[in-house]
């Protein structure tokens, strides 16, 4: 039901076509998640502004490629995740004025203008160089959401003195995502240095009893900082969606 | 927004005293899930005609009792599972012409007329005495919910004899309902014999590499027998829920 | 021992040639099963009317299709699940009437007239593209079995929306199929929508902590909808098989 | 070393009795860490203004009465959570005009005036009376840090019409923290009916294949809404600190 | 059907009372399992010899003890296993001529003639104290069936001065039992110094990541002693009814 | 040292060129468990009279070829397991008389005499046709090792009737092997049927829920049956190891 | 045999009563081992001097109690672990010079002289109070073993400050001793910091998803700093064990 | 900041350019880390002497070269570990006077002179050629570091008498690792035979039940050898460093 059939039945009712009752039952019965559908989403994309994402994985390129095409015409921002290197190939042969990053395996497509410092600022932190895809994925999905984001890599919990000679850029985040495999230490560690929720991702980084990142993903649930939140492991994307939420109202908070 | 609520509106559209557009708005962000709400549930409630239950772990003797007596004094059938001793006791002494199964666990209150066989008929299979009070709540909840039921318990597939002894009370079954702790090989063998759906329920009885079920639980999942369908451990309530709807189906058919 | 064969010694009984005694002895010894095979067996078919099945996982090519084309020859119904494209390619070149699913990696051959909706309609539901394999295959198994199935897909728990906006399908239908990954949240939304078994088919969709399935798996387990029971993770067959039982006993009870 | 320490040696080097190269060798090694301990508390307390805290779980009655009376004395807000029926009766005799929730397992004592509506507004949702304790540890937690909670008990996933018929609460919220044992399924939903971060809360409620909360926690890590972040099982505290964080900085966005 | 009921149907036959395709049609679904029943148990009790055992593990003492009871009216022999005190007391006041082995939770009534050395010789290995419940449970079961045992306790492999010291003990077992918790090594080192049989049996004992027995029993399935087969964790009946049949085997190849 | 340096040592000793202190000394810490390298070899060789084996699998195809044709030379009886086939091509070129088993991926070269029927039978069952290799690998293994085999192939539990079926080659068999993957039913079942030693090996084959034999394993362990014993998922050779021991033995008895 | 066993075998063959055969027939099937066995802890106790140890759980009140006055009337050191406080109060009662440690669970009695610092310096961290019987354990088995102990507590990853400041007590370290629970982080961070081995001891501190220690456990084999080595939950004896091997050789060197 | 950043500050003092308080302020807020870093490396690399190390799985050869030849530049000894053969052959190609470990999959290059037998003496033991590369790392790693090691490989518990052929070379070992994959027994084995620290190394080697490793881990954890401690699985490296943490300081003891 559209609003045009919404308005149709109460038009016959005005009119005396319809009787109250009978258009009570009609609308009692009627299909209104649609409705409740379209004004959700509307509401939604109002409110967050955020652009429309693709994940890649378990897409073939064509469907991939399909996708993106037609929400680039549509005019909205656009963001691939997951993307292989055949696919964003052919994601940038279409679309030259994409951007590709390859170590994060995503192609984003900003077409709306980016207002002022409106998204706050996140920083992004990993221990090391096998990390870094799902930091970039990261990195790249809140920058296309709109946020400034601080890379902060190879800061790992062995060599504190690393970490804390970034400790003021962390300071001045709206929200940090921490990736880390192995023993999943970083998130605490940070958590306790600054006053922002921690965003932590696990990576599968790792081997043995690593378990393809179930460690690092149990460590982080067990953190004894109270300000870590976990996401599912090598969720970049995940992470930077919640901390561009976090990071928003906080930025707004000093407009 | 109850139906008059919505009456209410169409019959001022009627009257010419709200814009269809007026109505329209209004009605495209009425709480329209209330209707939803009373129009599932009369509708399920309407096609299944099974009674209340009440789960009463996690639940204190009070509110147990409270709830009880509440749906009797509604006059419905009640039934409640996972019922400890002493709370039994509490419900039998405030309705003494409810039927207590401690060996199940239940307490159940049949107010309502059963009609004929149209429940039809339910087999509960099950392998050693530890499994009793699972296939017990599995049984006395399909004979609340209008089943005739079978039990046949002590055949375990080590002593095959006595399994394939009692296959012709299996054969008429509509559904049949298997308890088994351990290795949890008895629905394959049972699933083999008859050609019904069969409720798998994993009990936790074991010890070692038992797990409290787990065992039993995987065992089940992966049976090669095709129309074993499973459920959580010990969960003879769920078993008989899904085995009454089978049931019911099949014995109307041969009504 | 054939049929014959029992009846060789009955009549030898008859004519006074074998004491009843010694028929005793002979028949508590003779291999029986053979004659309980067969007779489950004409037993089961003759009750279910299902077509033969060949689960092509863990064969090769040659013997699947052997056996594809012997049962051909046997005039009967046949469906080969798990079918690789390479074996699906030969099964169709040596039969172009049969048909090929590739979605679902099904082949089937129906050489029995379907009669009427004796079959039943079941639902099939799954929240992403990633689910379509396990969910096709359920959906053509249940086909090839004599039901009418109707695929709700793209209806995941994120977008209530859409899955309230099919509720009337779900709601004709005798037996509800779910397929999920991720958190395996859909099979209890569906659950609690419906009046009729709802058979959880978790899939090894997702990554990190989804451990092929597991998750999902043990989500539906856990259900805190009582109608809901659950198979193998991937197991659309195994679903559809016990689907179909379902609604066949319950489409009949409205014939 | 204090910042007099610091003075001294520093006006040694200005006075000339001490060398640079001296004052740099003495200032190498200095334990400059509790110049930073010091620092970074005072800001963190400063930035954030949260109440102390006491984890009483693991700490005797005692133990935890002085920590609570040290801190009362100090004149800050003072939070106790999992506090035992006897420790909180020790509490409440000691401090009356403190709160206990017994259901949450807290005792609170709030002596700093609460300023307005800053702390922002959170809701607390769950499914069942079970998972009561847990979402009250996370209400109390979030009122005791200033936050205006709404809860939203008793609407699980089985029952969808329950949770629309409160999203005019959920819409209004600055972050929603969602309780969930069983399958853990809600927060997926809750997820995707609202645009701010949703803190999912495992609990151990259940039995069977729940494992103690873990089925539970491995749901929410896979949800299929991307604003769903996780904590610990039972861990109604965290979710609480963290959504205080993310209240705090959306409310002052409005004001 | 008993064999009466067959001999019935026969002599109809031989008067011509019922001709043999009628009593063909009732052999074929006569439930002849019972035959079979009773045929095979016959079989297995007259080729093993083996007591009647009654595992009293959720068993309530008096259905213990009626079961015990009735079968010493049998005049066979009697093992009870994971006996508790409190039963036990009860089993040996009702029958003082039994025994009573408080380690290893066993009461055990032999009233048949123990015949030579028939039984075989059984070693039985353990590493330290804490194994003794199970490692007596074995040896008292091997005992009550007739075989000699060897107790070769507290050799465990961080001392194999102590294992290599009873070598000779072992050489001349038809059959060794392995006891042994926390890293389960022991079977491993014993399989490598024997040329018969291990029965590996894992215990429950340890702490931290014995995970109740768990790393035992996966090292010893990893052994790589090839005459090493694994029961569950504790089951030490299970591992002495194993190796009385191999021993008994093997001691007659000697007579 | 040698057996002829200790003979020198006490010859020093006899003629009085070597103090018996200063020989004790000497022997005190002498390589002594060379010679018990050398005695155990030698008497278990001669106890047991087994065939040396090759374990393939991580061995490059050159390793395996030299140590193969290394004992062939020494004139024993050869077995190679895990044999992929490019080295098992290189093998056969090498040694023609050879047997090559591709199902059981074996290589097997027997240079002595078999003599009679000394080493027992052995029935070798599983249920489907992917359990095959591991089944070949233990009956070819058992073979090699000078047993007789009865191979009962697809008897799995979901159709009785064909294990019931070959029930006399199990009663006749002294060991029982037992291969089986999915939910690993089979031991229990062929347990109750048979009255020696049932060696189970649990197989890597079925999906999802299996978790590639861990399912069977666990179900294994938890058999019912108390003449069940459990090997490593996939180890044919183990269990043919043990059960020839057992029939060899039992197999004496009979002579 | 003893040494004088041996002697007489020698006597005989140098008086000639004795061939040099006869005597190594003896001697290749002497129980070598029992020799061995006084040598090997003859040489280990020379060279370690380290206490004899009882480990108090699974045995009884009465059982330790004799084994500890048995082992102090030898005139030996003597270390009780994992003692509860009735035991304990047992011990103190007969010796009561002995010091019971009822955090760490432990009564020690040394009766030899501690000889200057030869033990070494071993410095024992932990996070929280929770985590103090592990490490109060760990520093009493060290002392009783004669190191130099330096107990650093309440240093948490959260709080970096705290353990900075006491760095330079962990930098004069031989050996450093990390208990931890929930994350298990901790261990990873002081790595970082110090050039010497770090025994790490994961507790069984926390709830949830901590699994019991398991959790910690992973981290810390996990861990990025690589002079950090594990041992099982809880084990703070066994750190203990080996950091006193590592700080006694490293304490020596400075000597 | 660098030590003459810091001077600088402390001249301006002394010259009067910079009053005291500026000077606190500014170091007070410093990035003293950085001072910390220098001086941490400083530290360690003087007290350890250890070479420079690059973790060459998850770069790529051109990381992994240009990292080496850099260090190389810098004339320092340089282990580059998880080198694969590709790898391997350009680094050698650039540096032929390097050494290539293929088993051990390691590139070295020793720059520095060995002084002495500074690095302490350390045996490397494994069970069998399957674990010989993560051996070969350890050794090399040890080798390169300055150690002297003794390799005993092949020295499994099946066949104890070649382990104790070989523990004279145990017996003088400083420290010594032990290698071990299936039942990961071997360490409690040695550990009872030596007085030194056992860094025990699980392997991934095995099949089945082994689950990559996590068997013989949790057979290590669980050893009843108090100087066992356990490193990540297939982790050569990681064992090998804290070995030659351990034996430096043992052997300096002897110099």
């Amino acid at each position: 039901m559209t609003p045009s059939d919404l308005l149709a039945i109460l038009s016959d009712v005005e009119r005396g076509t319809m009787s109250p009752a009978d258009a009570a039952a009609r609308l009692a019965t009627l299909p209104f998640e649609d409705l409740g559908h379209a004004r959700v989403d509307h509401h939604r994309s109002l409110r967050t502004g955020l652009p429309e994402v693709i994940y890649a994985a378990g897409k073939t390129t064509e469907q991939t490629a399909a996708i993106f095409s037609s929400m680039v015409a549509d005019g909205v921002d656009v963001l691939a995740t997951r993307v292989d290197a055949p696919t964003a190939e052919v994601l940038m042969r279409a679309h030259p004025e994409a951007v590709h990053n390859s170590m994060g395996r995503t192609v984003s497509f900003r077409q709306t203008a980016v207002s002022g410092n409106g998204g706050g600022h996140i920083a992004v932190v990993c221990a090391g160089t096998s990390d870094l895809p799902v930091a970039e994925e990261a990195a790249v999905t809140a920058e296309t959401f709109g946020a400034r984001v601080t890379r902060l890599y190879d800061v790992g919990v062995a060599g504190l003195h690393r970490l804390l000679a970034v400790r003021s850029d962390l300071l001045t985040a709206n929200a940090v995502i921490v990736c880390a495999g192995m023993e999943g230490a970083l998130p605490s560690v940070v958590g306790g240095l600054v006053g922002v929720p921690v965003i932590a991702v696990p990576t599968s980084v790792g081997y043995g009893a690593s378990f393809g990142g179930a460690t690092a993903l149990l460590g982080m649930l067990n953190s004894c900082s109270p300000n870590v939140t976990v996401v599912n492991i090598d969720n970049g994307f995940g992470a930077a969606y919640t901390a561009v939420l976090i990071a928003r109202a906080a930025q707004s908070q000093k407009d």
